[in-house]
């Protein structure tokens, strides 16, 4: 445990107030050393939070937190935040069950006044609490503190084009770290890079003077508008926008933020720092990585060596990865696509191998939706490859670009399901319901990583609408991957096992917990059929059926949301008048609450998607009340 | 019908090419005159269309559609486009049952590559076509044409940033008509206006030779730029973002229309046009009209008068935006946020009485929806009125900001269910299954609209979470309002009839023909309970337990898509165990299809939601085929 003096009388950030610079430079570098060691316990987010020390330190010592609302964008470099915040005592359960979230989170600390995972809300958000303020007549501060790759996501322009225009009292800090979770991408990177590089930091005591000048606090307010305008060449496309633009200033000099932030403290309107800081800094392991550390799991603080936890299975990203690879090397119409997450899709790797097909377009699933459509109405065969939890932010374009108009865009959708220790706001519960709603659309759910291959071999072949293939974050089960794969027949599922008495329908990751399933149920007496659908949409009719007809339950489960493939089921039952004279039919979804982060595992056992809930659940259904808890116990 | 000389010779865009400028002109006069004797007759959307005559037929002059990519933002002012492009002869279709589409459709024709009707898809689409154009090795030109108020939205801001980046030629035509639907807001209007205020157009002849300058067609690239940057001030916010900016000109000036056309279409890179036009230009009841005469019903064209439909009732929106502001009267922390419909959602209404308390953040979904979870954050009561068509676009937002952080945000949703002339783009099909899906979200539905009075006054009480509250486009049944509204109890439907036999079960707006269904059903000797359901979410398990129970058969009917209401009620009886023993259960919901334009009440036929539809469905599981299909006769 690192030694920390001034951090260990920190109990609140009041106890920060009476500290003076050369205090919370040290202060910040007891934050640093605390921090480094916690995320070496616990993995996380590391690069982020320790770009933002100083920022931290500084906000928390000029501003009056709570009253004052702080809002995180992202959230995932709140650790520092988090540390001064109250919540040190605890910092050592970062993203474990039962402890602190990896972002900031409303239920978890009054100094979290939003919370956040999903990139470029923040502003948005300050606006509502900066415009709650004024109808209130309360004269708080809100700052909201946005990373530059957020800055390419369309929610933060719709949220700066409305504070332009609404010139309430509002800071927003753009904190520039050149880098958001990969390299930046878009035309506003290379402005920021322009800005930051067209000129060298002010000194100090000039540019405190300079912004007080220009925030008009020392009048003469045209001279000082004019200084400003020099001072701040370059952020003119801010000044266009409504907002008063200061800097680029070095997020990392404590004494530059100290006086500017007591500057902006009491000035009016919109106004926007450029806040230029290095992501790892002052760690030298994460500075000099390439991805900076973002996310790392448990290290040598010494030597910055990440456990690497011995995988017995390649991950199903980089299954996707290889997979659509080899389709592409026969086929030069397919292409890709990332919304900022070329590791985490794998379409890194397509990249490497078809720079020119690859497009990482920015924190923007609204437009890399569309301009996919647009690649397949000019005939190419594009791969959306996207989390789950993101497409939400695509929805309308899939709706209104892609399946109105029937556009071949295939949508590789990672990260379905629970996600583990990123918890609620990235799990991945909602996209067989939303998709499968829509007419024309294939969906379907990869039960292995040799299902996902065949899955992706499909899709090249579905010409005239959309498909989308999901499949589960981390490693497949280790089964051999077929290099030439067989095409799916559309809408065709595949019984696994054969059995007579219980049918036990899976769609997706949840094939294996059946398989299971079907097995204990040999010893409760019950031979179990168990099928995998591999189509939410179009439904395997006379599969489902015939489990329906020749089994005395059939079990659906999903790692979806109610209103998914059970639904989908349910309402072709419904329809076809097979519940007419009765079916022992449950359909085990996602339960209907946003569950709290942990082990996937541990989630989907809180979840009732395991072995053990299925083998409870069909015995149940056939009222053996006892030989259920018997399972479950 | 007006002469048209001109027009009458030109078939396809290839009859525009040997026109010279003056017969441009000419030919431009000849297309507003039929677009106005055209919507005359149909109604529709008129000023939109009007504005862009000339750049219509500038475009198809220089360009090789269908070769050259032209994609039309939102697509409603596409009407001289149609007109242009070999659908003269059912122009006086528009909008009708099995005529044109009132917006560009891909089924419609090749000189429609790329479908829209909502805002901002333009330019990602068109990016599409650019990549693959070059991946292509092809060489013809793409073009978008987007509006100003389109600029708002956060997916073109998305686009541009990629496509400043890539640096694919690509020319991005602003149409800058000061308005939208609406007067436009945010800041970037603002910034428009400073841009065209800031000097007259320049010549013509000028105009056409700087900007051959500036494009370096003729040589001399480094002065030319100089003189391009000169001509462009105020271009520097799109000139940051990688474009090269020229403008802004006269867009009804078709000599420089076609001088600067000329001229780009052999330029490099991205190109962004600033052309200023006038909506509703060249018809004087249309420029006089606050709204520009944006959407229209049948008119007289010498008058401008516009057939008024006298209505039956006050329409839903109106009867919601009254019902907030009698709420908001008593409670002062009621607000109100549209995404740039304020008349569309009775926002407007809202607006006159609270103008401190009405927001109208543009097109920009994404963030009014985490705006309102600011707003509740910080202990307002905000309301977001928004089509459910467009809540797509902040589908994250409302999973992520407001669902996972329990705030009680309000969605008033408008237009849910078929909306009529403007067809499968406006439809509101999917709110019941997005919105249901999200644990601790209340979602409702009125059945008319006193039910939507007593649905707003219920959500002022919904404190602990978000809630939803849908209604159709068009009027309420005339039924008296209740003016002193009792809350509903949350999750409880009713019984609106008592029946023994079958049991009809209706979310929504389908209530009235589920009665008149029960009316029918007892000359078939049949007695039908008819429930209103009132909540897709919580569901009111007790009344649909006791409905399946204590009859025969049970219909549940709602205007929305597969995975909505009938799928939670689906869900919820297997659950209980309440199809084990059989149930003769039919999930009633819009087709699986993408349905065309028509009345709605046409619509809700094709789909089979209608009282002869459900008599029929009753009559079919009961095994009364003969009954059944003289139900349908």
């Amino acid at each position: 445990m690192p030694d920390t003096p001034l951090l260990d009388r920190v109990n609140a950030p009041a106890d920060l107030k009476h500290l003076d610079v050369e205090a919370l430079k040290a202060l910040a570098g007891e934050v640093r050393d605390e921090m480094i060691d916690a995320v070496s316990v616990t993995g996380g987010h590391l690069g982020a939070g320790l770009g933002v020390v100083e920022l931290t330190v500084a906000l928390h010592h000029v501003f009056e937190t709570p009253e004052d609302i702080l809002v995180w964008d992202v959230g995932h470099q709140c650790y520092p935040h988090k540390i001064l915040t109250g919540r040190r005592d605890r910092i050592r359960t970062l993203r474990q069950g039962g402890g602190l979230s990896g972002f900031t989170k409303r239920s978890e600390s009054e100094y979290d006044p939003f919370g956040a995972a999903h990139a470029a809300t923040s502003i948005s958000a300050a606006l509502g609490f900066a415009v709650a303020r004024d109808l209130q007549d309360k004269d708080h501060k809100v700052v909201a503190v946005i990373g530059d790759g957020s800055m390419s996501a369309g929610m933060a322009y719709e949220a700066m084009n409305n504070a332009g225009d609404l010139k309430k009292n509002l800071v927003v800090i753009l904190n520039d770290n050149d880098m958001s979770i990969a390299p930046p991408v878009g035309a506003m990177s290379h402005y920021f890079a322009r800005q930051v590089s067209s000129k060298s930091y002010r000194d100090v005591r000039k540019l405190g003077k300079g912004v007080a000048k220009a925030l008009g606090v020392e009048g003469a307010a045209r001279k000082a508008e004019e200084y400003l305008r020099g001072m701040a060449m370059g952020g003119t496309l801010f000044e266009e926008m409504g907002f008063r633009y200061i800097g680029p200033i070095n997020g990392h000099d404590m004494d530059a933020l100290v006086a500017v932030l007591n500057n902006v403290r009491e000035a009016e309107g919109p106004i926007l720092i450029h806040c230029v800081t290095q992501k790892g800094k002052g760690y030298a392991p994460a500075e000099a990585a390439a991805d900076k550390y973002h996310g790392v799991s448990k290290f040598n603080v010494v030597t910055g060596e990440q456990a690497k936890k011995k995988p017995n299975a390649p991950s199903y990203t980089s299954v996707f990865a290889d997979a659509l690879i080899a389709e592409a090397e026969a086929d030069p119409s397919i292409v890709a696509i990332t919304a900022a997450m070329p590791g985490g899709t794998g379409v890194d790797k397509f990249s490497e191998r078809f720079p020119d097909r690859a497009f990482d377009v920015g924190i923007a699933e609204q437009h890399a939706v569309t301009f996919a459509a647009g690649l397949a109405a000019a005939g190419m065969k594009p791969y959306a490859a996207l989390y789950s939890t993101f497409l939400q932010r695509g929805y309308d374009q899939v709706v209104h670009d892609v399946a109105i108009q029937s556009l071949p865009v295939r949508f590789a959708i990672d990260r379905a399901g629970l996600v583990g220790a990123d918890g609620q706001t990235h799990a991945g519960s909602f996209d067989i319901g939303y998709l499968g709603a829509l007419p024309g659309m294939v969906v379907m759910a990869a039960s292995d990583e040799a299902e996902l291959v065949r899955m992706v071999k499909t899709s090249t072949l579905i010409e005239d609408g959309p498909s989308a293939f999901r499949y589960p974050r981390g490693e497949g089960i280790g089964i051999d991957i077929p290099s030439n794969p067989e095409p799916l027949e559309i809408g065709k599922g595949r019984i696994v096992r054969e059995g007579s008495s219980v049918a036990i329908l899976s769609l997706g990751g949840r094939l294996q917990e059946s398989l299971a399933a079907a097995d204990s149920l040999s010893a409760f007496g019950l031979s179990a059929t168990v099928a995998d659908a591999r189509f939410a949409k179009p439904l395997d009719e006379d599969l489902i059926l015939r489990l329906a007809r020749e089994h005395e339950v059939l079990i659906t489960i999903e790692e979806g949301a109610r209103g998914g493939f059970g639904a989908f089921v349910l309402h072709m039952l419904a329809e076809k008048g097979a519940l007419d004279a009765g079916l022992k039919i449950r359909t085990l979804t996602l339960p209907d609450v946003f569950q709290d982060h942990d082990t996937p595992d541990k989630m989907y056992d809180a979840a009732g998607l395991t072995a053990k809930h299925i083998v409870a659940r069909v015995l149940e259904t056939l009222g053996r009340a006892d030989d259920a808890a018997a399972a479950l116990a």
